[in-house]
């Protein structure tokens, strides 16, 4: 696989200077049409053998292109902050704003790489890991981003020679250390590593691009050359594609992929389930106290919660968090309330915005609706396409099993209601002194979509419970009833963990 | 001091409810008006004795209002990535944006009362520490910010009285700790310390609450009635208030506040002196080699570094920096360019985008001009008032002390070109194929006022050369001299502490 990059490739300086006065016009020119006009992001990755110029490479693209609009981004051992989020958390948190370009190093790849060639990592994990790769790169790139990776070569000779030249000048032995000479003589695994790594997640939207890094010239006007002609492919192909984001004037148009009749997920609730006062009020006190007790255990022990709670207007969300974070330490729990993106988060894929809110060790974070907008709101209004919110139920699916996968515990909470019990809690809403505010136009324009609401919610629920994060139905139209189900569903499952 | 909260002032719960409500319906109608109208942010913070009922007044305040625009921040012991920064890094984070409500519990106030009373904190650090803590008041009041302080107070009996009550109550004895009896026994010392705390940092635009908290209707409905008063009184006396960010149309008016003659500190600069081409290229390999080595040790001790760069259009910064951090590892640190702020950064005090900035422990953050801009280009085109750019001296050399304080090394270069020199690299600019961009009508305007910004950058060297961050003079007419001096710079400076 890395024949071709052992050729002793090189360019002069004199043709190196022709090229590289082109090479930079044209890098620019790309790359204001990027930040102007596209609607996508750029992730660079560089990766390969020691010694193969990836940082200097780094460097001169700083200095070829407008460095305001550029991000390097390089990973070390994560960080006390990072180890308490699932693994590509630093990931998703270092994503560049649509038109802007991000180069990475020592990113998703390294450790991979590193840890087959040193047999810390098992078959089966370097398998998963591979897989969760191509999900995060699918995932971006089906929303549009320009993925470019490129793998930095050296053949095992010259990389001993310039390990051996570094040593022997007196400015530049610093730069070598014991460690790139134990490196060394794992060439040949390391390398084997790599084109198991490269063959597994080269794929056409998000390729890998081999070049030989022994002579700087030749290295840095190839991959500059290659940067120019993917960004000038890809703004054009970008064109020619038609996003959508306005909603469709006509509403939501759902008869074409929702059954209109046949049995749902909700008819087998029994909304006539009650709980009286006095009963409710004793069982709070209880089920609060155990969360109390439970929260500060959580905390001890860095057991980390996610809670998602999403349902029709009205249907008692607010009210359900209210109670269950009541006996929380204010320090360990964060309500998150979602309505549409703003206009600092359109910049990125849909997900980021949750990807980022991911509690620390130890800590709640509630979601008060969630990314089910993706598939629920947005997919009602149009502002999802229909590949868009297909496509999102396995990109939901994979980031809960990520949340579930790190440890943490994830509930999410479906709280239903009868559209008699809404049209009650609407008009209770409208009379109140403090609670108006809860209640708009969009709210009663949306009531009158209540059934096919209900229906998209099925397909929601059906595709999204799974296994290691089902969903967990509540018979809202008695709000006692419905508050103690949350608060000792959440109680059944921290004491497992942290009791 | 706290005797007039030792009073067992309670409220019954039918009037409670009643004027609950009352006060539900106004905090949201004030909450409302802040978010939509007010140009300043909200920080309200709790602290006091233990049991006093911080948390859950925390709740109701999330109950009472909006809780979309409401965040509620908690600080435990300093994480990894905060111990990197100065002190107050964290506080300058979690600033609420303008027009929101920061509710913050165990913030700047708890180390230094904790600290002082187990003794851990020496009179001189405790008295420093306050000073830090009014600082950092004044900087945010003086920008228009509301800052309100409460202090939950309980009598010692009183206090005693709760923590056996919890212990005996079989549901909530959880929340009693052992640690909770022995800050019980240290309560004299506690309280002593609180009222030496709050006697130094109450004052009129950041006054502290002392709310009585034994009984829970009374104190929410107390506090809730505080907040209801400032906000009302600040946005009345804000709406008062011309703040003026609208640049002055006819430019800058330099003549009432800079001398129209005398010599300035740029005069003693020999801008003649050159460094030949051979010469530079052999000194550059070398500083560059011995720049990569002290950034190595530099990683591996945690020594950060902060470079800031300024002086006039064309100085030559850019290319000083690219030289500078050429051979430091692309890992390890950030060029970051800042030009106007953008809207979400508006939402901010003026520092905010640059304590954000500070680097990580170990790494180099360079900035490529910086919060000098609140003196220069804001002073000269009238986005910051008199009265705020003179302030901002202040608070810049309080920003920088922190820096300096932490341990990092700050580095301010001021590259000065002549006008002739200046004129000489527009040209040469313009006819470019890849520097055009970097020209644009902007730079030959301000290159009319090349004289009175140059008078306008004396008196800035001059208020803000202090002795812990002095600045670096750089005669920027030859730029290989340039450029060298100002890496070595960097070196001496650097090796003093890793090498």
């Amino acid at each position: 696989m890395f024949e071709a990059a052992e050729l002793g490739q090189s360019v002069n300086n004199s043709d190196f200077k022709k090229r590289e006065l082109e090479l930079r016009a044209k890098l620019l020119t790309l790359q204001y049409r990027t930040r102007d006009f596209a609607r996508f992001p750029v992730l660079i990755d560089f990766a390969g053998v020691d010694g193969a110029g990836k940082g200097t490479t780094i460097n001169m693209l700083n200095k070829w292109m407008d460095p305001r609009f550029l991000r390097t981004t390089g990973y070390v051992a994560p960080t006390e902050e990072e180890r308490g989020r699932p693994l590509f958390w630093r990931y998703w948190r270092d994503l560049p704003l649509k038109g802007r370009i991000g180069l990475y190093l020592g990113g998703r790849y390294s450790q991979p790489l590193l840890g087959r060639v040193y047999a810390k990592m098992s078959d089966h994990d370097f398998d998963e890991r591979i897989g969760q790769i191509n999900l995060f790169e699918d995932t971006l790139a089906h929303d549009g981003a320009l993925i470019l990776k490129f793998w930095m070569h050296l053949g095992k000779k010259a990389q001993k020679a310039r390990l051996d030249a570094l040593s022997k000048d007196p400015l530049l032995s610093y730069r070598v250390s014991e460690n790139d000479y134990h490196n060394h003589e794992r060439y040949s695994d390391f390398v084997d590593t790599a084109e198991k790594i490269i063959t597994r997640t080269n794929r056409g939207h998000a390729p890998w691009h081999i070049v030989e890094g022994a002579d700087p010239n030749y290295r840095h006007l190839r991959i500059g050359e290659i940067i120019a002609d993917e960004l000038a492919r890809h703004l054009d192909h970008f064109d020619t594609v038609t996003f959508s984001r306005q909603p469709r004037s006509e509403g939501a148009d759902l008869s074409s992929h929702v059954a209109d009749s046949g049995p749902t997920v909700f008819d087998k609730l029994d909304l006539s389930q009650k709980v009286r006062k006095n009963d409710y009020f004793k069982r709070l006190d209880k089920v609060q106290a155990r969360l109390g007790e439970l929260g500060r255990k959580a905390y001890e022990q860095g057991q980390s919660t996610v809670l998602v709670f999403e349902g029709p207007d009205a249907s008692g969300k607010g009210g359900s968090i209210r109670r269950t974070v009541w006996s929380l330490d204010a320090r360990a729990y964060r309500v998150h309330q979602f309505a549409a993106p703003t206009a600092h988060e359109q910049q990125f894929h849909y997900l980021w915005r949750f990807w980022n809110r991911l509690p620390h060790a130890g800590h709640f974070a509630v979601f008060d609706r969630s990314w089910y907008g993706r598939v629920l709101v947005e997919r009602v209004e149009g502002f999802a396409s229909e590949d868009e919110w297909r496509r999102a139920y396995n990109e939901i699916n994979d980031f809960e099993d990520q949340i579930v996968g790190h440890g943490t515990l994830l509930l999410k909470f479906w709280l239903h209601i009868s559209k008699d019990e809404q049209l009650k809690r609407f008009e209770k809403r409208r009379d109140s002194a403090y609670k108006h505010w809860k209640l708009t136009e969009e709210d009663w324009r949306n009531r009158e979509q209540f059934e096919a609401y209900e229906r998209v919610a099925h397909d929601v629920i059906q595709y999204t419970s799974t296994r290691r994060a089902p969903w967990v139905l509540i018979e809202g139209d008695d709000k006692h009833h419905a508050r103690l189900a949350v608060m000792k569903t959440v109680v059944d499952h921290l004491k497992k963990l942290v009791d």
